[in-house]
């Protein structure tokens, strides 16, 4: 398959990029640095630096004989797209070009401002890049669970069955999302929505949960070739700070009262599952929606389990509870279905006390480069109103 | 009331302003002339010319000593519209901003992405432009009964109660539009809604019908006051377009099947409307929605209207059907509520034979400036693809 990789600097889309390319695939992916930009705007750089997309892509041809194109180019500018998607003639596009931090997008104006039209625009050049230069290309699109919110019901897999005064009809399932970066990724799906049915386009949105992660088959010929990895509020996801803050020597910082649940997986099952999609392509015409996670764990159970793994590396682990700095429910009814990839044939990797403690010894190599104010919570959700 | 009208130059937004101002309150009025520069470049002019907002203003209030403030201005400009709300701190802002043309919206890549990018940043500043320099400012905002689509179950007002596998919560009602203007309509009802509940904004989001109408009790002091009056394929609604073929002596053009129901209102109720939102706002944290038409008709119901309209005027009328250049279902159940804004104490004013001859006999006045090659359909949903 032809495939391009949308975003493919960033933590998901440079594993996805070789991952694709050591299967045989031709491989393009295409990042303009904007959230390497983002970080160092906001003192949030990863642990430890990565090189750019064009060494990356060297490195891993040298190491591994494998190609990936890189291209460095903005997905928001629609000749770029255009362009690059007539060159290509992709069969697949994975997109994750989005700016994926939902503090950064609760900063202010500024960057609320940026969230949205980086997000909303990109998912649009794509749509119409596909429609113009690729019809039958399948878009992969990354979406995220947060844009159910925490319903008081079951979470179907993109879809619901709804009676109303004794007529039915089937409809998206309602989405409530906490963040401006998690609304952005509702704004997608509407939009992908209205093309798909009105356009016949193909389309897989996967609404994923957070990640964890940093060692994949291909990252692990060379350290060079590893996933960022952020640890800080901004752009680093809870599991990976909270192995910082172990490494750290400073307790776990819960958010609240702990009981915010979500469903995780681990980066092998992420690009598990966007293989199994391209594998598998929708209809045209066909919006498929289907929740990418492998378990749930409440931020109180992520925490005891990072004590856990701690105490298996020797390391003497405690937890404090901070003041939420956002806006959530800390207790609530959680109950997303995900059996969809397993079908396909997903094969979870689960959260072992074993996967966690060989992140905290990744961790550890650069344990003298953890900069620990910038765990601590810089941003809230709570607006000081100023008229 | 100090209140800001976006879009304060069009169909709607024009006489809003007027009516605001004859009521006695302080009228700020914003446009950036996007509608006009649109319809020029579609050769999509209305029937007759009408003065520049500068000069609609100074003819109001020589005619009538009331004020409107006219502002020449963009209000997807964030530096416009965050010094226009520090100086003005209204207390209502009424956002017509908005590209309103569905068939413009899907002429294209360019007129789709003009019309996602200013329609949603017009709202995006609206929302930030309140919250930086008037969080108590109440937000109308003009949606369209177009985002509920044509469901198979009965459209409440903005909410819909679902139970599930014997749990239940509340959602905004689903929402699956027919165009990507319409689309963005249901964007901007998202991005409402997440910053309501976040930041406690004071919103009404109206789902209007179309409009029909050319008369208000402001507009008929002087013929220089009347709404622009499209009447064309692009900008025109039904109603207009009917009763200018009317007058032009061609058949009404019914697309497809002519089942297509939908709620329409008189220009006088969407006046009305807009008044009983403004003085009965919403709490803060509260999105209220309201259905806002007053009667539904199907298309062959609107034709056979016209016609019984002409007859009382002595002209002849005749209907043709035209393949329908639009996606839409031409049969379909179609219930929505509509009591909100009775409630509040709206006196409709239903479509007589007698309004739609007042109608008719304005048009005549300008029958010479009829151009009939601009009425049939020039935009079609379904895509050429070009691949």
């Amino acid at each position: 398959m032809r495939i391009i990789v949308l975003g493919g600097d960033g933590y998901l889309g440079w594993p996805t990029a070789m991952r694709f390319a050591a299967r045989g695939h031709e491989v393009w992916a295409i990042d303009n640095y904007l959230r390497r930009q983002m970080a160092l705007e906001t003192c949030s750089e990863p642990l430890f630096p990565s090189p750019n997309l064009i060494d990356r892509a060297a490195i891993f041809h040298s190491v591994t004989g494998h190609t990936v194109r890189p291209v460095v180019g903005d997905c928001t500018d629609p000749a770029t797209m255009f362009s690059l998607f007539a060159e290509v003639r992709p069969n697949v596009v994975v997109h994750y070009a989005e700016q994926p931090s939902a503090p950064y997008s609760m900063m202010g104006f500024d960057t609320a401002r940026r969230t949205l039209r980086n997000n909303l625009e990109a998912t649009f050049n794509t749509i119409w890049a596909c429609l113009e230069r690729a019809p039958d290309c399948h878009i992969i699109k990354l979406g995220t669970m947060g844009e159910y919110g925490t319903p008081n019901i079951d979470i179907e897999e993109g879809w619901l069955d709804v009676s109303h005064k004794g007529r039915k009809d089937r409809f998206l399932f309602p989405r409530a999302a906490g963040s401006l970066y998690h609304t952005t990724k509702v704004l997608d799906t509407d939009l992908l929505w209205f093309y798909v049915r009105l356009y016949r386009l193909r389309v897989t949105d996967l609404m994923q949960g957070p990640v964890y992660g940093i060692s994949t088959s291909e990252a692990d010929h060379d350290r060079r070739l590893m996933p960022n990895f952020h640890y800080d509020d901004i752009f680093g996801t809870v599991v990976n700070r909270f192995l910082v803050q172990a490494v750290a020597g400073i307790p776990l910082t819960v958010y609240g009262g702990g009981g915010q649940t979500r469903g995780y997986l681990n980066l092998n099952d992420t690009l598990q599952c966007i293989e199994l999609a391209a594998d598998n392509p929708p209809q045209p015409g066909e919006l498929r929606i289907m929740n990418q996670f492998t378990e749930t764990f409440s931020v109180n159970e992520l925490a005891e389990r990072v004590v856990e793994a701690g105490r298996s590396r020797g390391l003497k682990v405690a937890i404090r509870a901070v003041p939420n700095p956002r806006q959530e429910k800390e207790h609530h009814y959680y109950n997303p279905a995900h059996s969809a990839l397993i079908d396909l044939g997903l094969q979870p990797n689960p959260m072992t006390t074993e996967v966690l403690g060989e992140m905290l010894d990744r961790v550890r190599e650069h344990a003298d480069r953890i900069v620990v104010d910038r765990i601590l919570p810089r941003v809230s959700w709570n607006r000081e109103v100023s008229a």
